[in-house]
Order: structure tokens, then sequence, then C-alpha cells
């Protein structure tokens, strides 16, 4: 059993884990707090970036002697393979802990098989402490491991009346500046941000998360099936990089960025296709910034895993864009349910994030 | 300065008022509480019925001899004019309190100076308290008064992308039963329940209150400009009073229940007329039940006094027909601007409630 003290460390380091949304990929986020052998926080610290120290090294660091005997608290089993940077296991056993606390068994093949060689050197280890909190934080990375695709959170901002844009197709500002600025962190957060060729073509947007440096920002794709997106495209820009998607049999002008070619589907290009050539550039979570035709293939092909919608308390009526477009339910039977997972006040508006009724895993 | 004691009084007053939703139209809802001379709580009342006491004559009989001395704590101010009751400024003066603290003052004129001749008659006299919980328990009266029409609410219950049915035109059941519920309850503290003709056709509702007598059922109206309403329409059972609003150019079926001609409109009938009609008929509130085109008209018109959304974790997309039809916002900038009012979470669905940003009185 985890004691009190132990669940509040765990808390404290899935907080920790979550810094490290948007610049793990394609590692998992994991956060660690270090005891002392009478409890007190000795150390802490977080996965940061691949290819440098996993969490567990970066709280040993910190805690120097004073961990021997302690117990380490951490988000996921710690790692038994040896990687960039060295099995966490054989990290944690020369630092001489007594006691491991973790949350989330590691699903992924090679580095499992922590908790045993720990046991084996002696030290007490404790599985699911808080587990549910600790998968919420690295459920794209779960989802990537399991399914083999990227984590797709649908976004969108629309009216109380579902739209998202008038008449005229002006969409801003249906939300306020408080609900862009809490989707611009959703965002920072996500390693692919993408768009339909007609949001493409509707809002030029730059997709380039604000005051970020080139190597925290999300790639930026563009799903234009006929390579329809102008060279002087915003999206083009040196901001970030970006990736535009298109059929296998058109022509493309001279993109300055990657391009990848795609089978054709009914409509538009195969996602299944889009989100494998996103896993194989280590995109580990994609932001779906629109539109309602993008959205609605993604849905129709069950390819979204969390739908977050900032509504407005604003009615626009007939001749508004909807929030969701393409084939649709054709009964409400046949709609696609979802369970809300979080109601919460973002200034004016409401944020609304739900997660498929059945999770496919 | 009211007391805590008078302020929590106050409060108990204001649920006491609620009680009366939907049965003293076109009276207001009214609630009191005696306290005596220590402050401790003799007697409570609402006003239930028109036509029969108001509010703090049922209380002071609660009370009885000790009212004396006491303070009288009503969320309205006590009327002053002899109606079907006698005043209620009078009753308080025989009752020898000392004291009378009144939420809101009463907007209507031949009612008013109530606070006058208390005072004149050596009682303690303080407005104001608490007066936004209790404007709001009266929000349908006092716009009534103010304005000369119904409240009117709209509700409607609709999927995360804004649908009101499938493109079957199913729309039973996108919310829960929770959700029905609740807009039950909307519907039983509601002195008319209005739908135009595409939902009396598509949907053929019944509109009544269950296990509600007839003398508390909301008048049912259908907006129906050619008078298609069919003879054996559910509407037009011995449920409930029902009236049906037609041009004034049609013929119409031998209804068995009220029919109101009013003035055609650029679409369907005249609003304005068909709420000064309501009105007559000491209709106070009014919950407009749909459909997305009647509901398009009274935005339109400037005539939602408050919106209530039930909106299910579903999604329906490309083909479902929207919350809101009808004209609409050309532009982002058009579009009728609300504000979130409360967003509570009913079962698997969250309520959301808003009210106009400029509230037109
Ligand atoms: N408020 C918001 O949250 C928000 C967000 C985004 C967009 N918007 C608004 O949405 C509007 C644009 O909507 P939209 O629906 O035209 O744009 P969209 O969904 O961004 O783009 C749709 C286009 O993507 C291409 N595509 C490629 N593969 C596809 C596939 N598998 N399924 C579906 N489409 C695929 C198709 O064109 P090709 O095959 O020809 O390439 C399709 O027409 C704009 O008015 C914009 O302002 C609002
Ligand atoms: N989920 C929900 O909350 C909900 C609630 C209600 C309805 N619904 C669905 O809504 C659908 C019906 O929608 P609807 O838009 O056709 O029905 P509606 O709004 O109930 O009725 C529209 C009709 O009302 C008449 N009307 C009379 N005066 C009008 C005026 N001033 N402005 C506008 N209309 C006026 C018009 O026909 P005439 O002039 O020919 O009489 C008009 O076509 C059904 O599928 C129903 O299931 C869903």
């Amino acid at each position: 059993m985890a004691t009190q003290n132990e669940i509040d460390a765990m808390r404290r380091a899935v907080a920790l884990a979550a810094r490290g949304l948007g610049s793990t990929s394609p590692n998992p986020v994991v956060g660690c707090v270090v005891l002392d052998a009478a409890g007190n926080v000795v150390g802490e610290g977080w996965h940061e970036r691949a290819g440098e120290p996993h969490a567990e090294i970066h709280a040993l660091r910190a805690a120097g002697e004073r961990a021997r005997g302690g117990t380490v608290v951490v988000t996921l089993e710690p790692c038994n393979h040896t990687g960039r940077t060295g099995p966490c296991a054989r990290a944690l056993i020369e630092a001489g802990v007594r006691r491991v606390v973790a949350a989330v068994p590691d699903p992924y093949a090679p580095a499992a098989g922590g908790a045993e060689t720990l046991r084996a050197a002696g030290i007490e280890v404790e599985l699911g402490v808080l587990a549910a909190e600790a998968e919420r934080v690295n459920e794209a990375w779960l989802t990537f491991v399991r399914l083999g695709r990227p984590f797709v959170t649908w976004k969108y901002g629309a009216s109380l009346d579902g739209r998202i844009a008038a008449a005229d197709g002006t969409s801003r500002w249906i939300t306020s500046s408080e609900s862009r600025a809490d989707a611009h962190r959703l965002r920072a957060e996500s390693d692919a941000v993408v768009v339909g060729s007609g949001t493409r073509r509707a809002d030029d947007p730059h997709l380039a998360v604000r005051d970020a440096p080139a190597a925290r920002q999300p790639l930026r794709v563009v799903v234009d099936t006929e390579a329809r997106t102008p060279l002087d495209a915003r999206v083009l820009d040196a901001a970030a990089p970006t990736l535009i998607a298109v059929a296998e049999d058109v022509d493309t002008p001279p993109y300055p960025c990657e391009v990848v070619r795609l089978p054709r589907a009914e409509r538009g290009l195969d996602l299944k296709a889009l989100l494998a050539a996103l896993k194989d550039r280590d995109v580990v979570s994609v932001l779906l910034e629109g539109g309602p035709t993008l959205a609605g293939s993604f849905l129709a092909a069950d390819l979204v895993d969390r739908v977050v919608g900032y509504v407005a308390p604003v009615l626009i009526g007939g001749g508004g864009l909807p929030a969701l477009a393409g084939p649709g339910a054709p009964t409400i039977g046949a709609a696609r349910r979802f369970r809300l997972d979080d109601v919460t006040r973002i200034g004016p508006d409401v944020r609304i994030v739900a997660r498929p009724e059945r999770k496919e895993s």
C-alpha cells in the first residue's frame, strides 16, 4: 500500500510529467519525485526531451546521496533497456533506493521488465498508484504504443449553435482571447498540427507556436490532395517545420518543405496512411485544427481520440458553417457517442472535453 | 443594514417563491419568511396561485401573534393596492411587525407604494436585500411588467456539434433521460409551451406536463400559419389547453380548442402579435420548444430572453439538422452575443444557460 505521502508525491510527479508534453516524442512524458528515508522530497525531475536523460536520472541527480534508502515515485515503470541514456532500473539499483512506486506499467515491449529487474535486486516495487491520472497525462504516447498511430485531438471553436464561421466565412473571433490562449497551449503540447486544404485556403493560418524556438515547434501539416497550397502560404515560412500531404499522382510546386505522397481515399487522402506517415516522423500527438470536412473524415474513420470544443455564448444561425461536415450519422442511433470528461469555463466561453465512449485499446 | 439572519431568511424566501413558478401568472412569484422579535423563523409562505392569498398573508397566518414586533422578509415589495386579496401593506401594519425587509421594489404601478405606506405607519423598511437572486426568480414577471410581453426561454437539446436531429429527422433521443427530466421541469414552470408547425408535423408532440392536473398545465401553442395541424394531432387532446395560431386569411378545421388569427410576417406569422395574444391570456412565461426555424425568427426579432441548451456528448455531423435555422448572422460581428449564466452537468450531458448580453429593459 502506498502511503499518503507517496500518493502526494505521485500527484506532483504527474504534474512534472506534463511539462514534457510536446517535446519528448517519440518517448513518453515521465515525472519523478525522490523521497529520502524519512519521506522528505529530496529530488524532482521530468523527461524533458527525447535523447536527454529520463525523469528518474534527473531526480536521482538532484537527490544525490539522500536517495540512498529512500523511495522513488515515478509515473511510468522504470525502463529496463539500454536506450540512448542507459536503463533507469540499473541507475535506481546503483543509487541504493529501498522502494520504487510507479503508476503505469511500461507497455512498450523493449523497455518493459524494469519492475522485475528492481525486485531481483531486492528493491520493493509497487505498481498502479494513481494510475488513472498518470495514464491521462501520457494518453497520447500510450495510444501511440498500443495502436501504432498518433493520438488525435480534434479541436474546434464554435458558437452555442455549433457553427464555426458566419455565412460570409468569417470565423475570427467567435471565441474569446482566453479560449484562444488555452487552445494555443494545446498546440504547444502537440507534435503536429493538421489542417485541411479548405482551412488553409480560407484562413491562410500560420499554425506555429508563438514565442517558441523552432526546435519546440509542432510539425505543421496541410492535407492538400491536389497540392494547391500556394508558395506564399504563411504555413510555408521558416518559423516551424511543415509537411504538405498530397496525392501520389499530382505535380507539386517547389515547396520549401517536406512533401509526402499518399494514396487517395473516397474523399481526399487516405487518413490512415497520413497517420502512418506522421508516426514515421515520431509524431505521437496530433492536434486537428480543422476544418469541418477533414474532421468529419477523421470521425468517420474512427480516428478521433479526444474532442476539445470551445463554445462561445453567441448564436450565428442559418448560413453559418457547421462545426462538423462530411458524411455524418444517418440516424441518431448511428451517431458517435462520447463521454464528457471535463467542462470548464474559460473566460466568457466554456471548454468541453470529450472522449469516445468505448476506447479502442 | 440587513443582518445575516435576515439575509438567510431572504435566501429561503427566494426558494419559497420558486415553488410558485408556473401557477401564479399574471402575478409575480413571491416568497416570505416571518422572524419573531428574537430572530427565530415563525412563519413561511409563498404566493401559490393567482386569486389566492399573497405570500405575506400565508406567512403572517402561520406566524400568528409571534409576528408582533418581528421582521417580515419578502422577495418583492409588499403591494399597496386592494386586489383580489386586499393590500399586504395593511395586513403587515395590522400584524404589528416592527420591520420589513424586501428584495425587489414593485415595478407594477398600481401595486407600488407599499414601502411608503409601511413607513408612514412607523414600520422600518429596507429594500434591495439579495435583489439579484430575487430578480432572477421573478425575471419572467419583471419582463412581463417592464416590456409588456411574456418572457421567452428558447430550449433545445443538441449534439456537441449543434445538431438537433440526424439526417433522417430522428431527434429522439439525443439527450439523456436526466436532461429530458430537467427540461420537463422547465415546461412545468412555464405558462405556455410554443412549437412551430414544422416540429408539430415532424414529432407530433404532446407538450403536456406529465402527472399534473389540467389546471396546472401550460397552454400548448402551435404556430401554424396555414392551419395544417390535423384534427387527430396529439396536442389537441384534453390533457391541457391548446391555442392554434393561424394567419388571418386561412380557413381552419373545427379545432376543439381556441384559435387565434394573427397578421402574417415576412416569414410565417408576426411573432410580436403572437406574444401580445399570449399576454392577453395572462401568459407571463413562454417556453419555446422548437424548432430551429421558429427559434431563428424569435432571435432575429430579439425576442429571446434566455437560452437553455442541453448538449449531449454525441457527434452527428453532416446532414444533421442545425439547432438554429432561419436568416442567421451574415458576419461574426453581427452574431447575437449572450453571456453564460450557468453551466451544469446533467447526467452525461451539459446544460448551458445564457442570457442576452444587453438586456433590453
Ligand atoms: N472555428 C474553428 O475552430 C475553425 C477551425 C478550422 C476551420 N474553420 C473554418 O472552416 C472553413 C473551412 O472548412 P472546410 O471544411 O472547407 O476545410 P477543411 O476541412 O480544412 O478542408 C477540407 C478539404 O481537405 C481536403 N482533404 C484531403 N483529404 C481529405 C479527407 N480524407 N477528408 C476530407 N477532406 C480531405 C479536401 O480537399 P482536397 O481533396 O481538394 O484537398 C477537403 O475539401 C473555413 O471557413 C475556416 O475558417 C474554423
Ligand atoms: N432536439 C430539439 O430540441 C428539437 C426541438 C424542436 C424540434 N426539433 C426538430 O426540428 C425539426 C423541425 O424543424 P422546423 O424548423 O421545420 O420546425 P419549426 O421551427 O417548429 O417550424 C417552422 C415552421 O413554423 C411556421 N412559422 C410560423 N410563423 C413563423 C415565423 N414567424 N418564423 C418561422 N416559422 C414560422 C412556418 O411554417 P408555416 O408558416 O407553414 O406554418 C415554419 O416553416 C424536427 O425534425 C424536430 O424533430 C428538435
